[in-house]
């Protein structure tokens, strides 16, 4: 028997994504991802909530679903019916809610259940790099619409529905995050709200609702899901745990009607998300959610205030940013001479690692010099460090800041 | 605003999945799943390695990957190199394995990175439902090869290779559950996997080993894995621990040589896998895994002993079937007259839930009164009823038992 190694490369199907590389480490100051404080992940609570939940019902770790079937721990489902009510306004019962692995699957079960290649779907000009990536994986044409301070722009809504209707194109979906935008942290009035609702009716487009950072909202309440305020149940929503506890439980959940949910669990093949995980949140949350989620707040606020006085401090005039309403990220704007994605690669040979502007937009010309900070998981130290790291890198390659 | 509801089904893509139907809870004796034995779930140790494992680095909890990148956790992935190498003499790095989902994220994964509609693969004939299913979904032929006490027969492999080769057709690869096969619980001894290797190298088809029953075996030491036997690198191996720990808990494994698994990790974009999962399991495996699974395998040959006992008893010589050699479950023959698929909707009134041969085999004529009967969650007693109500039932649809 010859030792040759076997080649797989010629059995590899078309269109298959580049291969990845090897991981090498994280860098030394990460304004990337979703990652969080690390001091404020609620470990003495977590650490009680495996204990008392495993005592009282971890035989049922030995039966796929815990006795709760496909749509995942039941005490999770009815904590967050009490959370949705509470906080987004949403009124459902636990048979319509299914526990996903993380949002990302969310958004994965729910593509899958209405697109085909060629569809069309509308979103937020600038966007979450992994929904748009997931639309083009699909062969799904994404039409962004412009924001402002306010979200998603009602009027380039209207405009772009009227001009798809009369080319004879129905959208599968208009997707928003409409609860602390990813990347512009702009939060979405209740009467843009209901516009986009009117809207959605008049050309029969439902509306995607991801509110996966609508915990990390300062100051105000949060306004009503758009979801709580639809009076013909055309909105699918889906949240997640990842930034309001902890982002390495893989845990989110989706809300839709039966019609669509009951195609959806027939797509979900991975027999039930990771039940240690659902059984700990669900003990935790019931009793410390509520409590926790403002404390989180308060550190990432405080976060964003370094973050944003770091730049003014290292980029003076040259970096342009509004005061974000929540979140975990800034969207900021240098100078057009910056090419963020040139930038990008000089900075991460500097140790300094962001989101360039054009991988969070389908309107890559206009963000060709914007860029998005994470500012949750470094210290307030590293913050400073970093942009001053990044404004060296900047002002070596681009003469900005001067 | 009108209130009618919104009618998301013309929005359906062609090819959806049915419906999935509302879940109404277990049957009283469900001998169906791979659920596992409520009692042997090993408690104490797990809330023990939640406890340490998290007071010691729950922190990282605030990072996706926590620290260990896109791969896994690593002390899951190091403890992974020692058990494969202690117990299917498997030697590979922690940097050859990629944590899953379950292992039937594993089986989606490989089969993204290979399979394109209108390939063929090569399975065992009486086989996994879900890897049927998956296939199929995909647009993908499944050409089954019979199996013997020893598991996939490597006379009928050759003629079908041979075959497929005149014809032009290289198979994408040949899937096989050598150990614990599923369903006929037979074990593949050595010389039989060394002539896969052969024939696999002979037309160029890599080998996809699913080792997801491999801690259940009874008896003799397990043989080692055909991908420790191979000299090329052809083999893509996974494998779960579902089965030897608890099923709720979806935690699976994937070892494949680089150039395989830098795109299949291209493919995983659900930011990780359940990481409380990962690292309760790596703290409680990596200290007391290999003495959790013979307790759990004497359980597991006590309840198939009862069930064999009880099947000779409530259905005589009507029911024909080897004993098993680890596993969950057992693959039973009955008498030509039942129709298995029609048994399990009769079974299903009276409370008796039964897998229907023809969903676990390609060859759906000759399993047509076959089925399968999982042990592993009922009790000795549930065991002995539900086996007496099913006789009766098949009595009274088919009349065997005479």
């Amino acid at each position: 028997m010859s030792s040759t190694p076997f080649d797989f490369a010629p059995l590899f199907p078309p269109g298959l994504p580049p291969a990845a590389a090897r991981w090498t480490g994280r860098v030394k100051f990460d304004f990337t991802g979703g990652n969080n404080d690390p001091d404020r992940v609620p470990l003495e609570g977590l650490i009680a909530a495996a204990n008392s939940v495993l005592k009282r019902e971890g035989r049922t770790l030995a039966t796929y679903g815990l006795n709760s079937g496909p749509q995942g721990y039941l005490p999770l489902r009815e904590f967050l019916v009490t959370k949705l009510k509470t906080d987004a306004a949403i009124e459902c019962s636990a048979d319509d809610i299914l526990i996903t692995s993380g949002s990302l699957q969310g958004l994965d079960l729910v593509n899958r259940a209405l697109l085909a290649a060629g569809d069309t779907v509308i979103i937020e000009e600038d966007c979450y790099q992994g929904s748009i990536n997931r639309l083009t994986k699909l062969g799904v044409t994404p039409i962004g619409i412009p924001l402002d301070g306010d979200g998603m722009r009602m009027d380039a809504l209207a405009t772009v529905l009227a001009e798809l209707a009369a080319k004879g194109i129905r959208p599968k979906y208009i997707y928003t995050v409409p609860t602390v935008q990813n990347p512009t942290a702009t939060i979405m009035p209740v009467a843009r709200r209901l516009e986009m609702l009117r809207l959605a009716e008049q050309y029969g487009v439902p509306i995607f609702e991801d509110d996966c950072y609508c915990d990390l909202v300062w100051g105000d309440k949060r306004p009503p899901a758009i979801h709580a305020l639809s009076k013909t149940d055309n909105v699918i929503h889906i949240g997640s745990f990842s930034k309001c506890i902890a982002p390495a439980l893989r845990l989110g959940y989706l809300v839709a009607p039966w019609g669509v949910l009951s195609r959806i669990l027939a797509l979900k093949t991975d027999a039930g998300s990771g039940a240690l995980e659902q059984m700990v949140l669900a003990e935790y949350a019931s009793a410390h959610f509520f409590k926790h989620v403002p404390v989180l707040c308060q550190t990432l606020r405080s976060k964003a205030d370094t973050l944003m006085s770091s730049l003014r401090q290292s980029f003076g005039d040259a970096a342009q940013f509004d005061d974000p309403k929540g979140g975990i990220f800034l969207w900021v704007k240098l100078p057009d001479a910056v090419d963020t994605m040139k930038l990008y690669q000089a900075a991460l040979s500097a140790g300094v690692c962001i989101n360039p502007g054009p991988e969070w937009s389908v309107n890559k010309t206009r963000a060709k010099s914007r860029l998005r900070l994470c500012f949750a998981s470094s210290s307030h130290e590293e913050i400073q460090q970093g942009v001053a790291a990044l404004a060296d890198v900047c002002r070596r390659e681009f003469g900005v800041p001067k």
